[in-house]
């Protein structure tokens, strides 16, 4: 039945950002997502999910005027020529089941889902084509009580997974009130759009270069040290002043009397100072502090998308990033109020408010903190085959660990003994059962410590110790193979 | 912020062929998986996932002389031109992962996955275009050892579901065996490969037709009642005697002298029957019998695919089919033996074994069985808002039952108490918490029994003993809130 050789075989590749998940990130990856559902359970959410195509319309990404998709998605025509795409995100396909289901859904409607996302992007280091995401909405609730939980919920979860006060924080803002300052300094309506995307890219460089840098940017312009010249928002003096007092409003009790004098005149500026302020209002009565939760008007991202509050989850502890610099961990997701994508499908506006964590970047946060771990696990006993005759033998005593619940395999492949064992040291097997001839007439079994055989060679010094307590073979009646494979894996773990 | 009611709504719909899943399925599939997960972790298989997402060629589906893909796969081309495919099974990928990761992995090399995949085929009842599969493989084993561990590993999986002996079978043939039949009546050879599949299809109706249809499909042809026509394979009475006498062979003793008979002069079926023999030794060695794991030549799904043993997941118990006749549930999953796949991509051939399982057909099966339900679980308990100004006093109090443990939940609407009482309610919440002017001031809570209400208006005889054991809406001090709401939440229970 043997194939013959192929001269020209194909290449076993995959296409660049994506790739293949073991089992160490498979299960490391699994207790995470369960530690986070088990939070989004207790706060009422329930599990929904989605496919993975979509029509392209329902997810928003036609090209303006054109009728073929947006180059970000991946996107294909079925038999009926009608377009589909993978999703790109957890929220359109959200927002097209809730529209499907409106009549049938209680409202509020709290729901939450992990899944696999599709970016038809140039994958670069750290960039997927392929990765998950873990998103909670909120939709229905039009109240900033709805917001207060999304930041509660957050704090629980991260939490959950054992991060400790100090090494987290979610950051709260709202666009309608960086809305309002731009309102009051004259950066209103949509000729200043550009001006405005400007002063958010500005504030956005607050970390990097100061309040210094971020002057000369919305002022004339900065250039860097290699004399790279970055045109400013051209604001005057007092506005730029404006604009700093507002990303450098502290969390404390003055912080909305401030936030209200700086949107003086914006009907909306001031109405987002009042839902911040509900929200620390509730945040406060459930008992949490700015240590977990904080107002902080210098929250730009996603202020574009969002319609009304924004979060931020971010990582406090310092790392060490790509170049081995010192480097704080930053974001792990975020999320805010995005009161216009349910109403893409219906007659009527449909408040909503949801956050989305990246699964891999918060993996390689735990990962990094020692919270959560992707080694191999030990693997399976192995029985080895020494006479093929009598692989029913071999069958039956894999069967009697099996069914004490050991996990267990008899060896499949057509090598010898040694390269048996080096199977099972690949397989990070605890242990090998052994049975030749003689040991069949006689009526026993060897069973080799693999685990042992390692720490002794790795701990010379150790070794008359380790030696007496455990030796790293013993012979033992058939009888009793399962009590002493059973001391071995349970010594191990 | 509310957005202009748009005039040309988007409709909310999902393409043909895929659906949502709720909580309640998403649960019961959760667990269903997870209890085969613990078989196969038993076994010495371990998980690995590829992406959805491969080469087209790689799935090897371009079409012959073509360089387009095939219609059956959703593909679409990336931004360098290459063709990117959906993956339409597991094993295509996992054939490529091996490719790729060959001198890392250890060999036999067991691993599983369950995943989504997708086909661009027009969709019908119980036919989706992305639906998902549950499959183990071993990668590197040429003994039907390996295959004889499919068998039992995929007959314990069934009982670990809660499937009872009788409720199903394993059934195993092998292509080696019915090609050496199809050798000794003279249909080997290229020339004979349409002929071949006629003799398959003809087997593949034993089940409707009986021996005698049978009989008349491998000869002249059939007329069914219609009056329609089947032109037969156009064998001779002795032919059609041995394939009759081929697909008869009981499950016993005499099973392989029978088969070894009729492949006489085919060494590939001498060495089918020899293959067949060996696992039904392992399988009887470990305590297998015919009851669950069945050497039948009847068995003909997959044959074309596989390139010697095959196995067949069936379920005996009956059920009713769309049309409300009796009728048993059939295959659940199946497998065999393809020894070409990964060699598609190597200079050598790679033995290799497998089982698939089609998740939702098995959930549907235990479901009918009642081994499983996606019924919906209890919802969370819903602190009802009665004064809006005090949503800090609500939302202090879900915390506390959260703290407990408790699925409590604030409501987050706008509506009134009657609304609310009735959100509850399509929340299945077990009960909800009520706190108004009055009751503050007095320091107490009023705790509404749903649970209870809805099986006291269903059963009104036992009205009175309900009524004096558990009283459907309880006052309390606020002090014993989470005591008496965990009263009610695990009396539901």
């Amino acid at each position: 039945m043997a194939e013959k050789p192929k001269t020209n075989a194909l290449k076993a590749r995959l296409p660049r950002g994506l790739v293949d998940r073991h089992a160490g990130t498979i299960k490391a990856t699994e207790r995470m997502l369960a530690a986070i559902r088990e939070v989004y359970e207790r706060y009422g959410f329930e599990p929904v999910e989605t496919p993975l195509i979509e029509y392209t319309d329902a997810l928003g990404k036609f090209l303006p005027d054109q009728d073929r998709p947006n180059e970000g998605v991946f996107s294909f025509q079925d038999d009926d020529e009608q377009w589909l795409s993978l999703r790109y995100d957890l929220t359109a396909p959200l927002a097209r089941y809730v529209a499907e289901n409106f009549d049938a859904l209680p409202k509020p409607y709290r729901s939450y889902r992990a899944g696999w996302v599709f970016r038809n992007e140039k994958p670069g280091p750290g960039r997927f084509r392929q990765f998950m995401q873990f998103d909670a909405d909120t939709i229905g609730a039009a109240s900033p009580a709805a917001d207060a939980e999304m930041c509660m919920m957050m704090a629980d979860t991260l939490e959950a997974l054992g991060l400790e006060r100090g090494q987290y924080v979610i950051r709260v803002n709202n666009r309608k009130v960086l809305d309002g300052v731009m309102e009051a300094i004259g950066l209103a309506g949509e000729e200043n759009a550009g001006r405005r995307l400007t002063v958010l890219r500005a504030i956005d460089k607050l970390d990097k270069f100061g309040p210094q840098g971020v002057r000369l940017l919305l002022g004339e312009g900065r250039k860097d040290e290699s004399g790279d010249f970055t045109k400013g928002a051209g604001l005057d003096d007092a506005s730029i002043d404006k604009m700093l007092a507002y990303v450098g409003t502290a969390s404390d009790s003055g912080a909305f009397v401030s936030l209200r004098k700086l949107v003086e005149g914006s009907q909306s500026g001031l109405s987002g100072v009042g839902e911040l302020e509900e929200i620390e209002t509730l945040i406060k009565a459930a008992g949490y502090g700015p240590d977990r939760i904080k107002i902080d008007p210098s929250v730009v991202r996603g202020l574009e998308y969002y319609t009304g509050p924004v979060f931020e989850a971010e990582l406090l502890f310092e790392t060490v990033n790509e170049k081995g610099e010192p480097a704080r961990f930053g974001s792990i997701g975020g999320g805010g109020r995005y009161d216009g994508l349910v109403g893409r499908f219906r007659s009527e506006s449909v408040p909503g408010t949801g956050f989305s964590i990246g699964v891999s970047r918060l993996m390689a946060a735990l990962s990094a903190l020692g919270k959560i771990s992707a080694a191999p696990e030990p693997g399976p006993v192995v029985v080895t085959v020494f006479d093929r005759d009598r692989m029913g033998d071999y069958q039956r005593m894999v069967k009697v660990l099996r069914d004490a619940g050991i996990r267990a395999e008899l060896y499949l492949g057509g090598s010898g003994p040694k390269a048996q064992l080096k199977y099972a040291d690949k397989r990070n097997s605890p242990c090998v059962v052994i049975q030749g001839g003689d040991e069949k007439a006689k009526g026993v079994v060897q069973i080799k410590d693999l685990a042992l055989g390692k720490q002794m060679s790795a701990d010379i010094a150790d070794n008359a110790t380790w030696r007496e307590e455990r030796p790293a073979q013993v012979e033992v009646p058939e009888s009793d193979l399962v009590a002493a494979v059973r001391r071995i894996v349970e010594g191990d773990a």
